[in-house]
């Protein structure tokens, strides 16, 4: 049963259908569905919901960005002459579908996602949602409107230089650009297909996560010593210096650096310029040749003169034709550069658990782009396009406003660390103080699906990666003196369980104090917390564990197991028994019950010993 | 202390300085070093030794292909006019050096490391240790004979195609070509940037293996999962055709395969296309580009007339010419293919350990070579070329004679399945039946230096992979009914080990049956076994693991702590003592030592249970 989304699909569809009337916005979309397919298919998710079905997104509506193949709907990448229609949709799509999302229609984007702005397309350029003469940002510049909006809860994106954050920071939305290749890019237009990703935009951080979850499945393979979540005091680095940033961002920059610095956040200013330095290889290296082994064969086929017919942006083809005169060397030369460069960013980062950054640079208008398309798009993707090419993830939430503008933050993982970066995101996120301007309801319903996800695992456990539930009792548990141990092997707090009622247990003489657990015939429930661990992880803290704490199957109160604390025979023995605490951290003040036969037993055994008893 | 090399390498130093003098050889060297270098270089080894250093591989003698740095030694890459002297050595020559190797000088090789023959290079062909009308093998050329003819114990190769593994097949000697970036290739001439490696050749296995531990440092993390040795009964596939193998040795690779599942090895032929296909991806595609990458720049500076005069090899030439003249996006479209082409062989591995090959097909003469110098190369490499293109590990070994050549087999492993492939590559590893040709001094030793290696661990440990020992006493214990779990998770087993004196052992009532351990104040000596397994192996192992079998830190009768095996106190209390046995496996018959206090008592709690007493 979907726990995620209150209403029906059909109800959430029609409401998106009466607003996509009220809103005057005909540039977000290159395709829209019919009204019949829309509340057909929302009348099968109805359907599906009432028989049972566990669709996790039921009735979410979708807005896919068109260069990302939907079934039926005409890909063009923003250029007519490249239309294809695809019979099936692509991977990422067909994920969210499965899971009950409903496609609203394709969106509008910079030609072949080449651009930060949002302006390079012939069917229009997108506008900012709340200032229609400032840009929307892009190249994902319809579906982040389309989120912002509240014409649809989810939108499916791609980024390959920001064109996944840029918009969502411009916009004041979340946007998630995972580790590569986490999600599919199967059915994809390629734009450089090293550093393609498929992104995913929402109104709020748990919305965005419940959809990555769903559609990055398993393409490429999730580490075994993965990081599930930040430790409780992660330290996050930020730029020494701010380029491109004008006075008042820059200063609103670093009021959220101190805001994080007051959420037990320890922040440090780094070394900024081999990231910028990735960036300028970007735009005037050999990398570029990518973006003409993606489309440059379908330029090939258009002049001078028939290109502006077929609707060819002339900034994008410039660009493009550019890319097919790069020699193969001087490519392989600039990725060499480019993987130097890395190794000097990563130095930078050694220690850090995220690096802060502002998402956009500024909030430029439609005319401002105009007068220098490609100047002002180099700048907006200042703090975005190291990303890819340094194989790093990164989360973009909104942090308020800025000289009217939305302010973006974007929290910067290293490959694989998604649940790091959504973890610091979430105490940097702000919900916006208005709801989206548009489609109140669905939005409204948005928002509390939001609020009350159907689970709070991180959700690479949901795209594949693997984890092992550990429950520990005593000093392993969330503020509590070893919880550090398991905070910086990447555990993630699953929140409170209960054991079975087969175990003793009895305070150990350990420094710090720990409780010691055995099971017996004559056990209690006991109280306490489960943490998930990479495989890793969990091999590591056994490796390091001193006697006389042995792990093993513990079962729940529930009825599942999990890897669980026990101590050993002497231990058990020597300690003083507590089960009738039931909780290691529970007023101690209550009175313990009488010993048990094994519990006596046990004192006796080792008196036996101290009076020099052998067998 | 060094135990690896009997004798001072001052001995063996003036052992190889009259071998030389016999060898009528120059062609293998492009530089040696003088004898008073040597001599000097050698007496400071022994000294170091004498005042106690511990070096692995002291007096170890050692060529390297001269487009590997050695401070000093002007790094040719076979190619006069490119040579410059490098201040350093090179990281992998730096790392056999300060564990004690000496080396002897630069060997010769395929100009630029461009061909498989050993015929490209002004400093005349390298011909075969035995038949000196046939050719080395290339083009790590002398450094394959060198050690082939006993000259030196071992010898840096490089490979990007097959260079370090088809000369050790033709030479009847072992080349290890390692997962790639294991070692690093800072200080080496680039051949293709993507696919370089730096190998080792020896006379056996376990030699190879030792240096790659030292060589290999940290250059590409190892991952947390690493295998660290093949199941006892693997799954090896072969290909289902031989191209390019005249059908005298196709008859004897089959034999090798019937060897090998006469072994235990489980064996299956499988569609070779995909492997082969990459192959010609390489020399007919846009991926030979990364040859302009790494020295185009050079041969730019020459015209048809000076390049001959500079000892340029027309054949290499016009390769690297033809290499710059690749657009980059042909060389992105190709990298594509090429990826698509890797999933389709990985998928035809899926289920196997690893791929059995032969090393070389045929042995062609100099003859047969300069008749038809781009045709005979490329075939040479047919079983070699995919291997670093598909991010695979290698470890060639000789595998006796056919028609009067040396045959040569290789094992395939998946990136960093290193110590899987060298795991079975050990099973089909033939000794030759006599010792090198020359300085038989230097190569005795060494071939003793192989029987006895220092240590039997698998060589990624050395180079800092990480593994977490375990002990067991029981079912997990080497050909006992549950070691294939640990197997299955590459664990390595390290040998017998006991306890220390403080543990004590019941029979559970288990299936299959098992011991279970706890600690004791009256505690015996237990016999167990330890292997080492990866810290996402132990997780998982850990994961799996029922009740009531517990995991905990044990202490070893050396002093030392593992991971280890206990049980919890319900089952302590109902198996029945058997620490008298001392050995799980022991001979049962005899008379069990008296019960314990402890045991006793545990008894009367469990009876005191079953009749109601709770406490």
């Amino acid at each position: 049963m979907s726990t995620a989304i209150n209403g029906s699909a059909t109800r959430r569809a029609t409401a998106a259908l009466a607003a996509l009337e009220t809103v005057d916005r005909p540039e977000i979309w290159i395709t829209l569905r019919s009204a019949e397919d829309l509340l057909a298919e929302a009348a099968s998710i109805d359907a599906a919901v009432a028989a049972g079905a566990d669709l996790q997104l039921a009735g979410l509506l979708l807005a896919v960005k068109n260069n990302v193949d939907v079934a039926g709907i005409p890909t063009t990448a923003a250029c007519p002459d490249f239309a294809y229609t695809p019979d099936n949709d692509a991977e990422a799509v067909a994920r969210l579908r499965a899971a009950g999302a409903l496609v609203l229609g394709g969106t509008n984007l910079d030609q072949f996602a080449t651009g930060l702005v949002g302006t390079r397309s012939p069917y229009g350029a997108v506008r900012d949602s709340r200032r229609p003469e400032y840009i929307s940002g892009g190249s994902s510049s319809g579906s982040a409107v389309a989120v912002a909006l509240g014409l649809v809860d989810i939108a499916i994106g791609t980024d390959t230089a920001g064109s996944g954050r840029v918009p969502a920071g411009l916009q004041g939305i979340v946007g998630i650009k995972a580790t590569l290749n986490v999600v599919s890019t199967a059915g994809v237009v390629p734009a450089c297909r090293s550093w393609d990703a498929v992104t995913i935009f929402a109104r709020n951080l748990s919305t965005a996560e419940l959809a990555m979850g769903v559609m990055a499945g398993n393409s490429r393979s999730w580490p075994t010593d993965i990081r599930l979540a930040a430790p409780s005091k992660p330290r996050v680095a930020y730029p020494a210096t701010l380029p491109a940033l004008p006075d008042t961002w820059a200063a609103e920059f670093n009021r959220h650096v101190d805001r994080l610095q007051s959420l037990e956040v320890e922040v440090e200013a780094i070394e900024f310029d081999a990231f910028l330095e990735a960036a300028r290889l970007l735009y005037d290296g050999g990398l570029v040749a990518e973006r003409h082994a993606g489309v440059g064969g379908f330029l090939e086929e258009y002049d001078a003169g028939t290109a502006a017919q077929a609707g060819i942006d002339p900034t994008v083809e410039r660009i493009i034709r550019a890319a097919g005169t790069v020699p193969a060397h001087r490519y392989v030369n600039d990725t060499d550069k480019l993987e130097a460069l890395k190794q000097k960013a990563m130095a930078q980062l050694e220690g850090f658990d995220a690096l802060l950054i502002p998402t956009a640079p500024f909030h430029p208008t439609l005319a401002e782009v105009a007068a220098d398309p490609v100047g002002v798009n180099s700048l907006m993707g200042t703090y975005t396009n190291f990303c890819n090419l340094f194989d790093l993830c990164a989360v973009a939430v909104p942090a308020g406003e800025v000289d009217g503008a939305q302010f973006g933050l974007t929290v910067v993982g290293r490959t694989f660390d998604d649940a790091v970066a959504a973890d610091i995101a979430r105490r940097l996120e702000v919900t916006p103080a208005a709801p989206a301007l548009f489609a109140p309801g669905a939005a409204a319903e948005v928002d509390r699906a939001g609020a009350q996800p159907p689970s709070s695992a991180p959700w690479p456990l949901a795209a594949g990666a693997t984890a092992v539930p550990l429950v520990v009792v005593g000093a392993h548990r969330k503020g509590q003196p070893l919880a550090p141990q398991l905070e910086e092997l990447g555990a993630f707090w699953d929140g409170p369980v209960r054991t079975a009622a087969r175990y003793r247990m009895v305070a150990l003489d350990t420094v710090p104090p720990k409780p010691g657990v055995y099971r017996s015939e004559d056990g209690a429930e006991l109280v306490g917390e489960k943490w998930l661990l990479s495989p890793a992880a969990l091999g590591i803290f056994l490796a390091s564990l001193p006697e006389p704490m042995l792990l093993g199957s513990v079962r729940l109160a529930d009825g599942s197991t999990a890897v669980g604390f026990a101590c050993d025979a002497v231990a058990a023995a020597a300690g003083e028994d507590i089960t009738a605490w039931g909780d290691w951290l529970a007023d101690r003040s209550v009175e313990p019950k009488p010993r048990t036969v094994w519990r006596d037993l046990g004192e006796a055994a080792l008196a036996g010993f101290s009076r020099g008893e052998r067998g």
